[in-house]
């Protein structure tokens, strides 16, 4: 048996021994030598979608992909049989990254590090933003201490983002498909939100991409929202409806915006965000270095050869 | 007897109220008014220093300064007769803000989000800082995940903040005048400062504005830091070789600073910190907004009416 894994990352191979499988690197930039198109197994990461396409076709033994990527819409939508592989996400593998680059934005949107930027590359002292200044005062987002901040999409990114949060005295609720508590936080089904963005200082998004998060933050929940509240996206930036957004932050009926994820990325140069005031441009950074993926994949190894359910099925 | 309050700060009155005292508000910017120049007490925030100069001449009957600054200097230099004058400092209304800009400033480093805003100025997306990358490389400073910190100056603003670096994964180390172990943080002396700059990715300052920490962070300092290592400096700015600073960060010889806090303020036109690589100018901001002020006043008040030792006298 054989499982083909990319050297578009340096994998401990070392921590996926122990199993009668071959391991055999391959470059994401050609295709898979013939004498390898044998293989059952397909590790990914960064894979360019016409190489997936084309190996959909080559691999006719596949049964299992594992993606190393939290949402891996590429493989989803390679065209591989769905009947005959299953696809693993690397759902876990970014938790602690994101996550970190969440905490990040929000606190340079309260702390408005951005704004402090634009003064310094003009050799100017922001003053209004120094110096003895309301305590958290009404109306404003300017600390995490007491803000309330709604999570949408609750995962294991918010799972490991909540705590941080809370630490760090803000109110953390969360919204999902399914309503529960979790991790002591309070988890709301989607029914909540016209009620809990009312009362929202910043919206974390962290929802995957799929055609049930096409465009949820419209308009219409846009204007729920206070003027000063802030959005983060760390998910997918086809869950935001752009035309929306880019107008109430044109027309200041919104905090601001931190976005590490658009729509199309790079985020064109003709795009409006680049110059949308209180507008904050992280080029999909938050994620990209999966952690421990050999602990993964060698789980999942070790289901798949034994014939049980695999981790992180989509 | 008469406590002077200044109406600098919103104070919540009520929470002073109960004692055998009369409480006056004054205006900082204006010479208090003969018929009150018999006060005990005086509070100050954001005294101008001319001010608080001709009061120490003018307030025969004073016994007591509460300050609601961390770090009094200008109350400490405006010649108020030290035999009869206790001052005390604002020290723990600040924590919690001083510690959530300094996390900021730390994410802002790492995370570089600095660096993205001067791309997004230009509408330019900063690929490099996005998309697939190394997991916490050697020789840079990427995240705090596994990160050394040392923190310089080890009270309350530090206990605050550990706490919150050690739960991103940090691993922290504290320097004062006296070593021990506290809040399970190993506190080390100044003789092993070499010792531990070889190893450190952040060093946070936040040291007090004093003859003993004046330029303690100098060339000799500085090269023993690795390469990449950032400063970050919340205390004062006269804690910091300028001269040495900007040399290194100039020369590369050191990750970059991002500096709350300068020798003058707000940080002169033709200072070279607007222009040197990697730097991070905030306009003292990580303060500024005392926390439960009124707490500390009822809580020294009541001390000083029962003759008892003030709290955060200097």
């Amino acid at each position: 048996m054989k499982l083909l894994y990319p050297t578009s990352i340096t994998l401990d191979t070392k921590s996926l021994e122990g199993f009668n499988v071959s391991l055999i690197p391959y470059d994401i930039k050609s295709n898979i030598p013939d004498e390898h198109t044998d293989a059952e197994i397909l590790i990914t990461w960064c894979n360019p979608v016409p190489q997936l396409k084309e190996e959909a076709k080559r691999l006719k033994n596949l049964h299992w992909i594992q993606s190393l990527a939290a949402g891996p819409n590429d493989v989803l939508s390679a065209g591989f049989d769905a009947s005959k592989v299953s696809i693993c996400t690397g759902s876990g593998l970014h938790d602690h990254t994101v996550a970190e680059h969440t905490l990040g934005l929000l606190l340079n949107a309260a702390r408005r590090f951005f704004e402090m930027r634009d003064f310094q590359l003009q050799g100017k002292w922001p003053g209004h933003l120094g110096g003895p200044q309301p305590d958290r005062p009404a109306g404003k987002f300017t600390t995490l201490q007491d803000a309330n901040i709604l999570i949408w999409g609750f995962g294991n990114i918010a799972k490991t983002l909540t705590p941080w949060l809370t630490a760090l005295g803000a109110n953390v609720k969360g919204m999902a498909r399914h309503a529960g508590v979790r991790q002591g936080i309070e988890v709301y089904a989607e029914d909540k939100l016209p009620e809990l963005l009312r009362t929202t200082d910043a919206l974390v998004m962290i929802l995957p991409g799929s055609e049930d998060t096409k465009n949820v933050l419209n308009a219409e929940r846009l204007k729920m929202l206070p003027k000063h509240a802030w959005i983060v996206n760390v998910g997918r930036g086809t869950s935001i409806d752009d035309d929306a957004l880019v107008s109430a932050l044109e027309k200041g009926d919104i905090g601001g915006a931190a976005l590490d994820v658009f729509v199309t990325e790079p985020l064109p140069a003709d795009s409006p965000y680049w110059k949308t005031p209180n507008t904050i441009v992280s080029p999909h950074a938050a994620g990209g270095r999966p952690q421990n993926p050999e602990a993964l994949i060698a789980y999942n190894l070790r289901r798949f050869l034994a014939g049980q359910e695999l981790k992180n099925t989509v």
